[in-house]
């Protein structure tokens, strides 16, 4: 088993990544205040890896609360999160009791803002079974759901006492949701991690083959990463932005195709190369950087051009992400490969050939 | 102008209090991030007092969006808490934009639970403009909405930047709501405040009459009180309980009663007598001790007596209380005047009776 730690001072909590985990009641118990827990997962997950999970925590003597969701990012919403409130307190659940969130992204985010918010805040426990969340959302504690008006607009920063990353469970993974995936790992590569780039370059089929090793060993190294990250700057008032490259140009793609046309890591990955190919046409990368961009990128089996909405809607649609500050478009940029860095200065026209140069 | 300094590290803000302080703007701008603020109000308080805050930013150059919410106790839920998320991203407000709650406890409940989750987290600032607001809801960053199942079951800790009691808006305050502050205002003389008590006996006069001196010291003295507590006890998790003295039984009151019958304030008052009287059947203080409980809580106005709904009602109502741990009933009594204590081995059979010999 491998373990990274959250360095959060009196939040601080530990990622136990390994095979098989969701069925040791050991690696939880020690992190519940009493021994009782509402375990949140979906209509996908459940058939997939409750059980395993229940009979670990009843031979433990934990008492299990279920509340099964709708499955996918459309219940993301203020409906589907009332329906965890409406299970909790029909199970009278109480202050003391751990919300368990067994599922991807959107389980994690889900349940992380409802335990936030129920009674004003209960402990959680995180139990990705994707790779994105494994990698990325299940750290650091953003936790959200949508408005009609906005994806992750209603949420809180909410840290949970454990992640437990079974590499196991991604075995049952969709392979177009692995490979979404490793939009994030790779992402990490690109703004602050060379050598694990380089590792990635070696071990890419080693991944989409799902070998554990690998998976095991690039989710503990993408979770240094972010944890790093998130240790250094909680609440994104600056360096945890760097973890956005993509995301702004991946945004605009997602709400202009409407939600759930294409992956989030689907498009993260063609607002990666857009990144690239701006940071090229302002010269702080060479043109061979972005092609190594667009080279894993393509062999992880992800796209590597966004839709053709025209860069007009696209800087349109880029405005309206929450990470814009006072009008000004804030873009994650690289600076070399490796190294991201924010920039709120590039200028429109070279934002719009950009865009331009990567859509099909 | 008082100054209260609540004590919360990177979180500490002040309180300030005085007569006429909405109209100054310069108490507010040091505390704004961007010239950008969204007032949220309701539609008794805003013809009232939004004109001279709103007269006071312009003047100061500040940027306002206004969002006028119904007026009650029944629309602190998530129908109306979607009205602000709504006006914000109508008005596209921005993660560094301050909300700035104009009303009672209910709006400043609201905007603040707003403001803890609306992009996981905004600036805001309370301006509370009922007494109740001013000695309680305001400080100590408790925010919530209700929910079908309960009470302020979905909320969050969230501290505000600034709160600004403007003694002057009491006058417009109607006699009942002046009132039921006042149960919150002698709750701090009972469990942690002897010498506040008893200048609250000798001034209760003037306060009824509204004269600003009282007003302001009153205010004051339990701001004074409540941010010493929850200084020590942010999350309440200890010593923070003692605030709700009479609570858990006057939350049995509101609940059984349907809310908005009895004013909680009201029900708070009534409760205080029965935590008296159970204190006093458990030897930990005098009759004479409740009597002055009695006298006081009558002197104000408010009830000293609760609805007949039945003992058993009442403690059936007070297990479903959020404050319950593990089952048991866990209650503030009072070990003296002035001292309050925590306790959960009170017998049901003498907190029965002592909901008996309090119901009328
Ligand atoms: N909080 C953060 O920091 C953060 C970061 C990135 C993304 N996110 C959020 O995460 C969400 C996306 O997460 P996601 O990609 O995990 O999507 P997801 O949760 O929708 O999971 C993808 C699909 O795979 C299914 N699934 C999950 N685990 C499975 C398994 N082991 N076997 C088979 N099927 C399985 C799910 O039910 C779903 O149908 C988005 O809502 C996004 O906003 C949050
Ligand atoms: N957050 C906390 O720590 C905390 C503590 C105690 C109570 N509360 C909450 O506070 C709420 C009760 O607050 P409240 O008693 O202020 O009720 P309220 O906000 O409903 O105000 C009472 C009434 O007075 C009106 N009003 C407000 N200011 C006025 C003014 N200056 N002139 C004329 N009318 C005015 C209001 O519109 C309302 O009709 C409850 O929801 C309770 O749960 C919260
Ligand atoms: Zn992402
Ligand atoms: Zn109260």
């Amino acid at each position: 088993m491998r373990t990274v730690d959250v360095a959060l001072g009196n939040r601080a909590y530990p990622i136990r990544i390994g095979e098989g985990l969701l069925a040791d009641a050991s690696l939880i118990t020690p992190h519940l205040r009493t021994r009782r827990v509402a375990i949140v997962s979906n209509e996908i997950v459940a058939p997939l890896h409750l059980s395993a999970l229940r009979a670990g925590l009843l031979a433990a003597g934990v008492d299990i609360t279920e509340i099964i969701l709708p499955d996918g990012e459309s219940y993301k919403d203020w409906g589907t999160l009332n329906l965890i409130y409406d299970g909790l307190l029909a199970a009278r659940c109480e202050r003391s009791t751990t919300l368990i969130a067994l599922g991807g992204g959107v389980i994690g985010d889900m349940v992380g803002f409802a335990a936030a918010t129920y009674q004003r805040g209960v402990p959680f426990i995180q139990i990705p079974t994707t790779l994105l969340s494994q990698v990325d959302s299940s750290v650091g504690g953003k936790t959200a759901i949508n408005h009609p008006l906005g994806k992750n607009m209603i949420g809180a920063f909410y840290q949970p006492k454990l992640v437990l990353a079974d590499i196991n469970s991604l075995q049952t993974l969709p392979l177009r949701e692995l490979q979404a995936g490793l939009a994030e790992v790779i992402k990490y590569g690109f703004i602050r991690d060379l050598p694990f780039l380089d590792w990635l370059e070696d071990n890419l089929d080693a991944l989409l083959a799902r070998d554990p090793e690998a998976l095991g060993y690039a989710v503990e190294r993408s979770c240094l990463n972010k944890a790093e990250v998130v240790a250094a700057d909680e609440t994104e008032q600056g360096e945890r932005a760097l973890l956005n490259l993509g995301h702004t140009f991946g945004h605009a793609i997602e709400t202009g195709l409407g939600f759930g046309v294409w992956l989030h890591g689907e498009a993260v990955a063609a607002g990666m190369v857009m990144a690239a190919e701006l940071s090229a046409r302002l010269g702080m990368i060479h043109s061979a950087d972005v092609a190594r961009v667009r080279r894993i990128t393509e062999r992880a089996g992800l796209p590597v051009q966004g839709p053709k909405l025209g860069a007009e809607r696209y800087i349109e649609l880029m405005r309206h992400d929450k990470k814009v500050e006072e009008g000004r478009l804030r873009l994650i940029l690289l600076q070399a490969v490796g190294q991201g860095v924010i920039r709120d200065s590039a200028p429109l026209v070279d934002i719009a050939a950009a865009i331009d140069s990567c859509c099909a």
